[in-house]
């Protein structure tokens, strides 16, 4: 027997992928699956879940999350949309309940290690830059996890500043500037999204580079959260944590 | 015997490279070099060079090529920076002389075949970005091969625009445009000179990467000119007219 | 009205594509579909089709062709498993007919260009190399594109061979080897298909890269083929005799 | 006052490059220089060097090392030619005389954290393969670098082979494997160094590429190791470890 669990926003494509990561893995059983018209708590007692996968959306996360560690089942959340301040009073329902869980704005290992990597890489190069691509549909720019990766850099690299707008022989050549990191943002169809971060110092550089070409990605970022959160006494933000 | 070959500029970095040029190239002869303190057309007749390859500066291209016509030899000019109206001066200069010449602002061939491509696969896709990385010293931004690939792709690509700056969440991260065509710049030590064209459709892409490591990539450019432009009964402007 | 086609193995993956492509596309009307369980022929004469596109498999190729043709429309043919003698004998039949017609090894179009370029570029530099990366299922190694992509820089490029496995501390190292062109194929996960023409010559790089993230980079190569083949009045072999 | 460094070996290129590191660095202060023709001990003693960089030969390193710690002096040893138990006895060495040392097959940084990352995500992909390109004289494939890549790689991630050569249409495309991690060499002009990790699961990808330009790139690594080696009270191997 593996770990029950129970799909919440299971017709979705993000539901769809999580049953998808749950029947690959002998370790882990789906037990039940849930969406909008269901009464989350009653199916959370009815399967006995150990561990609530909620891939349902940013508006109903928090809401989801308190509800589950109310019945005393582990949440997994895929969403980039809860702010600080709603983790924190997630973080203080799951200390009193002694439970742990795991809010999740991108399940991708790639894209977790790469921003680890980034963080890590920052203090011994004097420069860095991010060039992100996505497809031709993602409108905002850049991207999320590129600004997350500029200000861990920032963060832990001390960088200066290299952008000077003075020589732009055309305006916004050099691109968007957090704290001394410059993003590119490229927008084109046959990318479904790819990360590229760039240290340089004289003579050599170090590129790392997270690809994602389907959903499938996800797959085994899911499995890793389902197998650890149940171990976890505190819930935490973030795939990076828990390697 | 070779082609016989002055090398005007010959204490310069471009100078010392054109003159290795000529050493690798058995059916190249250096003649005679020649400096600032020098009178060309002096040099030009004493040494009965057929060739000059002018590596001097901006300023002294225009009335060097005209002495190196004047004086009945093929100028090989290595500047960017002959507008126009100079170039089509000359051009006249050429054609009452009945001699070839060569204006070259860039001796790469890795970066000439990369605008050719870029210029014939234009048509081919909706989408195209130029992103280009100098080494920190470079400040203009975009290079001026990045500006030029872009009127390629716009002249033979027709494209739209795809930089919406609406959406950029933080100003500039879309990068600058030319017709259509965005243009990323990057400025980073352990980098010389690289450009990248990316083309996209739906589902794939097309990459055109010219990286330029050190100044022995203008070597092969230099030989092809030299041996190219006695043969020429006009003045040409760019390597890429001669394949 | 568009012209009409005709998709013969419309059930199939590429099939869809196919309809796809043709729906996209204002100027192809889609007046038919076939499959195993129909006769071609009759679907040929009862739709009036003037294209039919056939994606069934290498052993109907063939027939179908054949039949496509002694019906009097357009084939485009979507197979690679053709051998020269058979396409030869298809030629002959179009030209009696006076029909053109196209089969198609690989509908991509950044794959062709690529093949194109590094034919082109075989001449400017002494050396090449061909990295190919395909998913861990795809079992032969190199990719026939690989091998074709070889082919053609040998014959435009008379390289010589630079894999000396002499030296290789681990066999296998310098990878395969096509008359002087090193073949590099890589089998992993997360990539669909994917290779790289890597020229070099002494301090520069040029590097042409096909990416295809799925199977809707075929759609524009289908409708490309589509519109020409009515103007065609033989047999072709490659989408790069169109272009 | 700096720290009073002494190199050995200043007439080579990588002597040169030391130098040039120590007079980059304000905390850094070049006491004295030595060569084939001093004698170490003396030129120790009477310059009071505290660290001693020696970037000599495979075969002066050993003999050397002893010297700088039997002069009471911290040895920063640029070598890969020491074996094991060379390594081992000079480390003996180093504890009784409680001084610090490190031995460092390369001090490019980059290539040191592409093999610290590697080593980390190894455990986290099912598949991972190398690919390496170096200029056309280094003979020797793979580079030493990627063996050792390979090495930590099937180490901390239990590759399984993946390499079947059963299927290959050429002999040698799927390349070298070191315990189901594929190598591939490219050997090819316009590259000085380059090596990249390719890491793969279904749907993503992730990539870590270290690029040496120039031997500027072993400037940061020699000024870091200069910095702690006077800290460390044993003799250790490799730049990873300080890192």
């Amino acid at each position: 027997m593996g770990i029950p669990i129970l799909v919440n926003g299971a017709a979705g494509k993000m539901g769809q992928i999580a049953i998808i990561a749950i029947e690959q893995d002998p370790e882990l059983d789906l037990v039940a699956t849930a969406g909008r018209e269901d009464d989350l708590a009653s199916v959370i007692k009815k399967s006995q879940a150990k561990v609530v996968i909620d891939v349902t959306s940013a508006e109903a996360a928090f809401e989801n999350t308190y509800t589950i560690l109310m019945n005393g089942a582990y949440p997994v959340i895929g969403t980039s949309g809860l702010v600080p301040e709603k983790v924190a009073e997630l973080c203080q329902v799951a200390a009193e309940r002694k439970l742990g869980g795991i809010v999740v704005p991108n399940f991708s290992l790639s894209a977790m290690l790469m921003m680890k990597y980034a963080k890590q890489a920052a203090s011994y190069f004097p420069c860095a830059e991010i060039i992100e691509l996505h497809h031709e549909h993602k409108k905002d720019a850049p991207s999320a996890t590129a600004i997350k990766t500029a200000a861990l850099i920032a963060e832990y690299g001390h960088k200066q500043s290299t952008v000077s707008h003075d020589y732009e022989v055309m305006p916004r050549a050099r691109g968007a500037e957090y704290r001394g990191v410059p993003i590119h943002a490229v927008r084109i169809p046959g990318v479904m999204s790819q990360q590229e971060v760039i240290f340089g110092s004289p003579g050599e550089t170090l590129r790392i580079i997270s690809n994602i070409a389907s959903r499938d990605a996800y797959i085994a970022g899911i499995r890793l959260a389902c197998h650890k959160v149940i171990y976890l006494n505190e819930l935490i933000y973030g795939l990076e944590e828990l390697i």
